[in-house]
C-alpha cells in the first residue's frame, strides 16, 4: 500500500511536500513515491534523513503551474508530476495520491485518469471546525451547477467517508439552506431536500449559514460554488477577526497580553478552520483515491494528508462508495432528477 | 417627513420598537408613527417621556408572527401592523417603514403595497464590516433563484444607494464568485459578469469569498440565496469564534484577563457584524422606502434604521433607482437574460 506525493505541486516548491511525506513514511512507516524532478527531489530528500525510509523518487518531467487552466495542463502536460501521481494508481504501482498544486486541475487530472464511479459526480469534501466535533461539507468547488441529484450524491458520499473513516454510524446529514423548513430554498435546494428525506440517510433536514458551525449535524450538504463561497468566506472571516481584534487591543500593556493570549487560541482556530490540517481535502466519486491539499499546506498537512490517503486506500473507501451506489434504492434515487 | 415603525414585530414585543422609535425622535426630531395595537403602544410610550416629541400611534389590530407565511399573512391579516404601515405610505401618510418582524412577511407586504419599481427585481440589500469601510452586500434574502439580469439589477441599485446615502461616487462593484477569472463561477455568474462588465457601473470583477471582508470592493453582488447563507454564516462564525476562544482560554488568571479584553473586542466586532447596528438593511427596488431590521434588534438598532430610513425617504432614493433604470442603457441591459 502506497501513496503518490505531487511533490511539485503547491506555492512554496517542493520543500513542504518532501518534508511532509518523509515525516510520514517515519511516523507510520506509510511507503510514499516522490513524483516529479528527480534531481530536485533526490537533493531535497538528502538533507531529511530518510535514507533508511521506504521513500522512493519517481521521475516527472513537467509541473502544472497554480493558475494554469486544467483542460490546458490535461492536454499539454502529459508528463507532469500529478498526471504521473494519478497514472501510478491507475497502473496500480500506487494505492492514493496527494497533491498541493492547482486544484483545478487535480481535479480534471483525477477524473481523466481514474474514471468516475459509474453514474455518480464527483465531489470535495473538506471538514470544517465546529463547536463540537469536525463536519464534513461535501462539496466544496469541483462541481459549480448541480442538478438535485447531484446534492444526494454528496449526501452518500459524505456518509460514506465519515462511518468508513471515522467509525461514526448513521452520520447526520443536513442540507445548506437558508431556512430549516422544507419551503424554504431555492429550486435546487427544495427539489435536494425531497430527495434527501427519501433515501436512505440519516437526513435531518435544512441547515441554515448561523448553524454550520454549531457542530449538529455531520455532513452538509451545498453545491460546490455555495460551498466553495463558504468554505473561503469562512477563512477570510478568521483572519479578518483577528486583524480587527489587534486593531481593537494594540496599546496598553495588558492590551497587548490580551492580545497574546488571544492569538495563540487563534492560531490555534486558524488551525482548525484550514483544511489542510485535517489532512486535505478528499475528493470523492472518482475511481482510486486523491486528497487535495491547500497550496501553501505545511509539512504537517502535507504528513497527515498522505495518513488519511493510506488510510482511504487501506480500507478500500472507493468500493465502499460504489457500494452505496450499487445498492438498488440509492441507484434508483440518484438516476433520478 | 415621518416613518412608519411597525410596532409589534420584533421577537420581544413592542418595548425596544417603541424606546428606539422614540429615541430617534428625541435625537434628531424624526416625525414617527408607532404602528400597531393602541392601548399596548401607549402604555409602553408612557415609560418613555415622550409627551412633546413628535411620536405618533396609528391603531393596527392584527400582528403578523415570526413564524406565519408571507402568503397567509398578506391573505389572512389585513389589518396587521406592517401591512399598516405600509398602507400609511402607500397613501403618503408616511415616507417610510421600519420593521423588526417577520422579515417574509415584510417584503411580501412591500412588494403587494407598494410595488416594484418597473422592470426591477426588489432585493435587500445589508452593509457587512470589513477591514476597511463597510461593504454592501446585495441580494441577502429576497430572491432565492435568480437571473444574470437581476445580478446586474443588484449591482445598480447597490451602487446608487451607496452613492446617493454615504456619498461615495462611481463604488466598486463586485460579483461575488470562487475565482478571480471571468472563466470562474456558476453559469448564472459568469453570464453576470458579462452584464456587470458591459454595463456603466464601476465593475471590478469577481471577489471570492476570502475577499469579502478586506474592504476592497464598495458593492458585493449575489443572488439571495447565497447571500443569505454568507451573511448567517458570518454571524454564526463570529459567535463561535468566541466560544471557542473563551473554551481556549479559560483557566489562569491572565487567561480570564486576555479573556475578558478579547471579548471587549469581540462584542464590538459582532455589533459590526450585526447589520441592525448599521439601521437594518434597505429594501431596494419597491416603490417606496423600507428597512428590515433584525428580529432582536436593540433600541439602538430601531433607532438607527429610523434614521436611515428617514434619509432614504429624505434624498428620495426609490426615484433615483428608478432614475438608473430608465436611463436608456442600463435598461435595455436590464431587459436582456
Amino acid at each position: 500500500m502506497s501513496v503518490a506525493v505531487d511533490a511539485m505541486g503547491g506555492d512554496s516548491g517542493p520543500a513542504p511536500l518532501v518534508e511532509g511525506a518523509v515525516a510520514a513514511a517515519r511516523e507510520w512507516g506509510i511507503d510514499v513515491i516522490l513524483v516529479g524532478k528527480e534531481q530536485e527531489l533526490a537533493r531535497e530528500l538528502k538533507g531529511c534523513g530518510a535514507a533508511d525510509l521506504p521513500v522512493h523518487i519517481h521521475e516527472a518531467s513537467q509541473v502544472v503551474e497554480m493558475n494554469e487552466s486544467p483542460s490546458d495542463a490535461l492536454r499539454h502536460k502529459k508528463d507532469s508530476s500529478v498526471r504521473v501521481a494519478f497514472e501510478l494508481v491507475r497502473a496500480g504501482s500506487a494505492d492514493a495520491v496527494v497533491s498541493a498544486g492547482n486544484s483545478g486541475a487535480t481535479l480534471a487530472t483525477a477524473m481523466f485518469t481514474l474514471g468516475r464511479i459509474k453514474n455518480v459526480r464527483p465531489a470535495i469534501a473538506t471538514m470544517m471546525p465546529t463547536l463540537k466535533d469536525p463536519v464534513v461539507m461535501i462539496d466544496v468547488g469541483a462541481n459549480v451547477d448541480c442538478k438535485p441529484r447531484h446534492l444526494l450524491q454528496f449526501g452518500v458520499m459524505g456518509s460514506v467517508f465519515l462511518e468508513a473513516l471515522l467509525n461514526k454510524p448513521r452520520p447526520r446529514v443536513g442540507l445548506l439552506s437558508i431556512g430549516e423548513e422544507d419551503t424554504k430554498g431555492n429550486l435546487q435546494v427544495k427539489r435536494a431536500y425531497d430527495l434527501l428525506e427519501s433515501s436512505d440517510l440519516n437526513f435531518v433536514g435544512n441547515v441554515e449559514g448561523r448553524d454550520v458551525f454549531k457542530g449538529d449535524v455531520d455532513v452538509i450538504v451545498c453545491d460546490g460554488f455555495v460551498g466553495n463561497i463558504c468554505l473561503k468566506l469562512s477563512e477570510g472571516l478568521a483572519e479578518s477577526i483577528l486583524t480587527m481584534l489587534k486593531a481593537e487591543l494594540g496599546g496598553s500593556f495588558m492590551a497587548k497580553m490580551g492580545y497574546a493570549l488571544a492569538s495563540s487560541a487563534f492560531r490555534h482556530f486558524r488551525r482548525r478552520v484550514d483544511y489542510a490540517e485535517y489532512g486535505g481535502a478528499p475528493l470523492l466519486g472518482v475511481n482510486g483515491v486523491g486528497i487535495i491539499c491547500h497550496g501553501r499546506s505545511s509539512p504537517r498537512a502535507v504528513k497527515n494528508a498522505v495518513r488519511v490517503a493510506h488510510e482511504m486506500a487501506d480500507i478500500d473507501l472507493t468500493h465502499r462508495i460504489e457500494g452505496a451506489f450499487s445498492s438498488a434504492r440509492e441507484l434508483s434515487v440518484a438516476q433520478v432528477d
